[in-house]
């Protein structure tokens, strides 16, 4: 059989990385399809600039369009970043009747909806594994593999430089700032870190899983997103000394009435797997009514990891050709008709357990008036330790850990201890999550 | 669309678990397949005996060929394990046209080769998820999620009960004897334990993995099997200590020259993830040469983990109804006529790091002709760990971890040392794996 023919839109790190594996790999790939898989055009930004990949055969060009529209194309590799132009490439190619395979979170996070009932109506297919944790084949896994089971909750380590920052700073006793310059250096952090340390891309992600685990629509804007820049080292030691990991995960969670979706830092009890998933590396943990918990781990990020699931996409598209579009995979899992209509809920409806670290002046009663506030907001304490006060300042460090307690009364709380006479500054709190069955 | 019609060979924990799933998740599946799954006709052992499964709808039948013929049935799903009658009905199924998703991993290894040359010839489905790894869908991930890697490597945890009483073992440094029998009482050990902890239940999905990681036939009889009966309290002891944990693995690994098929009880670094996998939790670790190393965690057990991985096949299935046959997923990852000639490689040329345990005299010279010894088979010495002597036998235990060595000239060394007077008794000698990047 001939091989199928695909063009690329970007030829950069992750595109480079696509012809390598392609290359490198064709005869294990043409083992496995069927038939080969070949590279006949890729647009680049800068025709100039010298690749590091073999380009033999590829036509190379500056118009993104021209791949897109070149008549022998017939899968459209989407590879650059950024929502436009993607979007509207992506739709140009649907609308011309080709297939697109693409790793851009953002794209489809933020367009997802539009694009996959374009594509429903043109009967082509878009696969976007390499859009959630590179390599690991999490979409497949949940949209497919577990597609038996009622998911409970999904909750990963799904940004890898956040990830390495945390384990940095658990490891060496290191301060975020330091951690992040050096992650930085290393080439794991970019130099606006924003999207990475507070949340966003972690939040592109988890949108994505939680509408192909409940079969809801893509619902960014409904995603509560926390970084990380506010964790210190010695909330970091305190949580290891309790037992726990500080992670920043996605949360989706079929609650009563709705669905949790929240992208924050996250006390996790240390015996737990994905407690010990550390430096970049990415997992999922899914709970699924029948399977129990499951996990997911490898590398979330990198150029061969990511060509990875863009060449398993790849080879899906092939099989999936001749197939009567009806009964492909649908793109959320679910079809699009039986979408569900169930509401995200609003944070304040959250029922989470909460490490609390204040600091107080060392004066008698201290304990008493804490203890009184959580008591009057109906919270319970689980644990709580005290530092030896800091002679120099007469301050003593208080950290408690709660059980389950809604989140509009745990701030109410905090209001309230905040404005204690003893409290010297703003309460800390971090979500814990027992992950457990 | 009319739900597809199934029929179901057996109805024991797994196929009573298949029906609640289907069930208890009706809803949930039909949203993703676009139509529903209806159990009509399901085959018993004993007619009388009262199951705990909603069965209204279903004709019941003693008669498993019945169920085989019955012209409403489209999937015939097997899952009443053992290699015959199994076998003669899923052949028969075949023949008929049917579609086949079975759990039962001895019937795969040791008739995949026959089964799916039939299946191929007739142009149906055989999935079987279910067969490795439970709930887990490792099937998928392999040969699907990484179907654009070269597969350099398998370990996995594919036995719960071996995993659980290695557990055991360690965290309350019991004996091997004393924590079988309570998995006996537990349900999680056969009373006939031979499959479980002498390897063979393992190598049967070991020998599935191999096929669909390197697309090789299924070969069942070259897979090396030892089994954990003989690791001592002691040993596993002693592996902490050196910053080890005991796992019972089945490792499959592309070596020059041919591959390595082989199940036995292994060193690992208790860094790593899998590790700290324990309990009757199974989990299987991937090296591929684009994603590098990912892991897949869950339960591989149970009547709920395991019909969550029978649900998900016959998802695909019907799924896949319509598709032209050439264009579905190969049985065994690769096309058939694509499957490689490359020979499993004899023990004697596999080549590992050691951890060997000697009991010797306590008299000076000892050290030096152990030393002397490996020496003269170039096995240079990783670590030495000396214990005190036993004040009663005058013995000491010594530990030693060996660089890489070809396990033939290991044991050439070790019939050597066991020549030496000062020995007393057998050396003791585990194979280690760094299972790193």
């Amino acid at each position: 059989m001939k091989p199928v023919k695909i063009g690329l839109l970007g030829l950069g790190t992750v595109g480079c990385g696509t012809v390598d594996v392609l290359d490198r790999n064709a005869g294990e790939i043409a083992r496995r399809a069927g038939r080969g898989i070949a590279v006949v055009a890729a647009a680049v930004r800068d025709l100039a600039r010298p690749r590091g990949c073999a380009l033999e055969g590829v036509r190379l060009t500056a118009d993104p369009v021209a791949v897109v529209d070149d008549p022998e194309v017939e899968v459209v590799v989407e590879l650059m970043g950024g929502t436009e132009p993607a979007r509207e490439l992506v739709l140009r190619a649907i609308a011309a009747g080709k297939h697109v395979v693409t790793a851009n979170k953002a794209l489809i996070a933020l367009h997802g909806n539009e694009i996959f009932a374009r594509a429903h109506e043109r009967g082509v297919m878009v696969a976007f594994e390499a859009a959630v944790a590179g390599g690991i084949p999490i979409i497949k896994a949940l949209r497919e593999g577990l597609a038996g089971n009622r998911i409970e909750w999904v909750a990963g380590i799904i940004n890898g430089t956040g990830n390495f920052i945390l384990t940095e700073m658990r490891d060496h006793g290191r301060d975020f700032a330091d951690v992040l310059a050096e992650a930085q250096r290393l080439g794991y952090a970019e130099a606006d870190p924003t999207f990475d340390v507070e949340g966003i891309d972690a939040a592109h992600k988890l949108c994505i899983l939680a509408a192909i685990a409940f079969g809801i629509p893509l619902q960014f804007d409904r995603v509560h997103v926390e970084g990380i820049s506010g964790i210190t080292r010695e909330d970091v030691t305190f949580a290891g000394e309790l037992g726990y990991r500080i992670k920043h995960l996605g949360i989706a969670r079929r609650a009563e009435g709705g669905f949790e979706l929240r992208v924050h830092p996250t006390l996790i009890p240390e015996r737990r797997l994905i407690a010990n998933v550390d430096g970049v590396m990415n997992a999922v943990l899914v709970k699924g009514d029948a399977v129990g918990p499951t996990l997911y781990y490898g590398a979330g990020a990198g150029a061969d990891a990511t060509a990875s699931a863009v060449v398993a996409d790849l080879v899906d598209v092939v099989r999936a050709l001749t197939a009567d579009p009806e009964n492909r995979v649908p793109h959320l899992a679910f079809q699009p008709d039986a979408l569900s209509d169930q509401p995200i809920l609003p944070m304040a409806e959250v029922r989470t357990s909460f490490y609390l670290r204040l600091r107080a002046c060392d004066r008698p009663g201290v304990l008493a008036d804490i203890a009184r506030v959580l008591g009057q907001h109906s919270i319970s304490i689980e644990a709580l330790l005290q530092r030896e006060p800091d002679p120099d300042r007469g301050e003593a460090t208080i950290i408690i850990l709660t059980h389950q307690v809604r989140e509009g009364d745990m701030h109410s709380a905090i209001a309230e201890l905040e404005a204690l006479e003893h409290l010297t500054s703003p309460v800390t709190r971090i979500r814990m999550e027992p992950l457990g069955r």
